[in-house]
């Protein structure tokens, strides 16, 4: 690590205070020294505060007197705040605020890639394809869904799903696509009546792979586009592999490495559907998730230093709160054991000869004389999204977790950085300043 | 500010990453030449992030494009946990939390100054009146309320009020009493029926007195007992002076100067209690009056760089979010123009000829047709504070402001420094490791 301490003392001797915190002292310089070379992006969607403290003593081990560190924890380096173009208020949306990470530019909700007057904007996955670095996406979501589709493409509204998958493939930067590697969901819009985007990739050279266990296959020096679901990928407790983003952030890598750099844009896309749905289990999983891929990237980085990571939340969802209800108290041990989501839960309870032993063995505890009081009022429901609804409920009182919206919250957000660079990314700042940060980065 | 950067210069060659983030480096150095003259330690009791983004939001100028920043945007080094002894859970209470913050122990919740087994702890304000520093309490609660109380003396219980005042008085450092300077309410505990202790106080040389006017006439170099209040101080919606911790923080920072440094605690106590009441309006009025304490620090540092800020929470309090029931909004305009506290508020509406016209008065904004049928339901009202529960309803519906406990919450809190030394809490952090920073920088 000489190298990069003869970079940190470089920086340092230049910016006095600024190198130690952005935010004591607005100055701050890139050497050309301690320019990554490669460019992992991490957005947890909907990962407030809240979420990652949860997720702390989610994997806290009960037995010993301290509260365990997780990943998160040694990679902290700020607060970055997320309100959109003050024509959508102080609350932003996932479009809006993944504009302004990709873009530098705030903009409206609902907003892809374009200014509040509908103007294209360029992207830090264009700028990086533009200077010769491979590009890629690893997302949980649809690959078209708000956050990868602001990165790729400019569309006046997240909801025109298959026109942004259209421009997935239509959109070029000079005569390059725009994205090398595409893993998530979404064959819905890219195998239409109306067009065959997967085969167009295809036909265009792309690997295309519709199963985890072909990736392997995919070769390393050629694109790749991996979808997965229809839509979403099935939520972490459901799918085959509970690790699937750590799975396809390291594909997704592998990929991408050559001597020119990468760019590439992971999405733990599912945290955020776990609190509109005010889901505390499977808010956990997806955090889970999200932590193997950041262990993974933690290790990559220890092996490639030239490379930088930096993970933030584009909002948090849900209003989550670490206790509820007046009592000092909250309890993951009722979701650490979980053996398939709530919602999953749901639909096979009706077929249930004795739905109370099959919550039992699904919750992964063992119920109380008064949850199965609570219980016994509740498993009639016939109507799956009622009886998701008050299962839902049911674990929040034995959590004791709190919820204010099925939206967004207007809270500020973490920032993580580690790698080459990182020391940009200290301090409190902006959504749009992490692209303007990255774009700097990424002069030549 | 040459001294300055010659100090960051030394301690960046010497730390590498470290001087960046200790969060990405355990390791961490603290030269003779970065150890504060003066420490000042602000605890902003309740002040979850969101508190600190609402602040923002609420304190922005609505005419503008972009959101202008506060004086917390400037100073933001990390975040904290703020867990108590596994004995107490996941979520602290404040004695807990600000006896992790004092002593850098942690312990049960209602412990003052005191570990698990009850036994007493060393703080970071006994260490610095050791060594010679002179020492002070600023807070808008009673002075012997749990935060100033575990950096003071040490009981097993916080409900103790009468002992702990006792113990303000009886206990030494040496032969020295604990903190020079005094300021808040409390003369409920001071002035009784068994003990005087303002008395006493006075009649060991201390200047007391009972009036914020007063304060400038104590004189500079005696010792300072200020109690304003039977308990805690008028909330500051209420209060002769609205920056009245702001007021309190100057005069306590001018008594305590002198040659071999000083120890000040200051507490923006009633933060937390806005969270408990769920009262929004007051939560702001609060921030306010921080974030005016704030801004006299940090310009107090401009002149005197060789003194410290460190602010922090103790926990978070409320489930506050920003935006709330599914809607992506925040309305701060409606408590941007309060004249009175809401609690003041309901009080006084049973004598009103015309409610509606008293409420549109001390609410500070044109009720809207809507807003008078709601509130009709709820003039009519007698008793107090179903009354202001009912109120303070309204202004949530008003502002889409959401809360899920009457309590506090487990979501870690930010970190905020500047001055001699700040580069020690960049990252994240736990609430102990604050105490053990101080008492590094405290070593002779």
């Amino acid at each position: 690590m000489r190298l990069t301490s003869k970079v940190l003392l470089i920086t340092c001797v230049l910016t006095a205070q600024g190198c130690f915190a952005n935010s004591q002292n607005e100055q701050s310089i890139t050497t050309h020294a301690n320019k990554p070379k490669n460019i992992i992006m991490v957005v947890a969607d909907g990962m407030g505060p809240a979420y990652t403290t949860a997720y702390r003593n989610f994997a806290d081990d009960p037995t010993t007197d301290e509260v365990e560190k997780v990943v998160f924890d040694n990679i902290l380096v700020g607060n970055s705040s997320t309100y959109p173009a003050k024509v959508s208020g102080y609350v932003t949306d996932s479009a809006a605020s993944a504009t302004a990470l990709a873009t530098g530019v705030k903009s409206y909700n609902g907003a892809i890639g374009v200014d509040v007057d509908k103007n294209p904007l360029a992207t830090v996955l264009h700028k990086a394809k533009e200077i010769g670095m491979r590009t890629g996406l690893a997302v949980t979501s649809q690959i078209n869904h708000a956050t990868p589709a602001s990165y790729m493409v400019a569309n006046e509204s997240r909801h025109n799903y298959d026109e942004i998958a259209n421009s997935f493939f239509d959109d070029r930067i000079g005569d390059k696509f725009l994205a090398d590697v595409m893993l998530g969901g979404g064959t819905k819009h890219f195998i239409r009546k109306d067009r065959n985007l997967q085969q167009e990739f295809a036909n265009n050279g792309y690997v295309v792979v519709n199963h985890y266990d072909e990736l392997t296959q995919a070769l390393k020096d050629k694109p790749v586009l991996g979808l997965f679901a229809p839509l979403g990928l099935p939520p972490a407790l459901d799918d085959s592999n509970q690790e699937r983003l750590a799975f396809l952030t390291e594909h997704a890598v592998k990929h991408l490495e050559n001597p020119q750099g990468f760019f590439l844009l992971v999405e733990a896309s599912q945290v955020d559907w776990a609190g509109h749905a005010n889901d505390i289990a499977s808010a956990m999983a997806e955090m889970h998730d999200l932590a193997k891929a950041m262990e993974y990237l933690r290790n990559y980085v220890e092996r490639h230093p030239d490379t930088l990571v930096v993970l933030t939340a584009d909002h948090s969802t849900g209003g989550l709160s670490i206790g509820a209800n007046g009592q000092y108290a909250w309890n993951p041990e009722f979701i650490s054991n979980m053996k398939a989501s709530v919602g999953a839960i749901a639909k096979q309870l009706a077929k249930q000869r004795s739905p109370l032993q099959f919550i039992e063995a699904k919750f992964g505890f063992t119920l109380s004389e008064e949850d199965k009081k609570m219980l016994e009022k509740v498993v009639g429901e016939r109507d799956v999204e009622t009886l998701t609804t008050q299962l839902k409920a049911f674990l929040d009182t034995k959590t004791n977790t709190g919820w204010t919206t099925s939206g967004h919250t207007g809270v500020d957000v973490e920032v993580f950085a580690f790698g080459a660079g990182y020391q940009e990314f200290i301090g409190q700042t902006d959504n749009t300043d992490i692209a303007k940060k990255m774009f700097k980065l990424l002069q030549k």
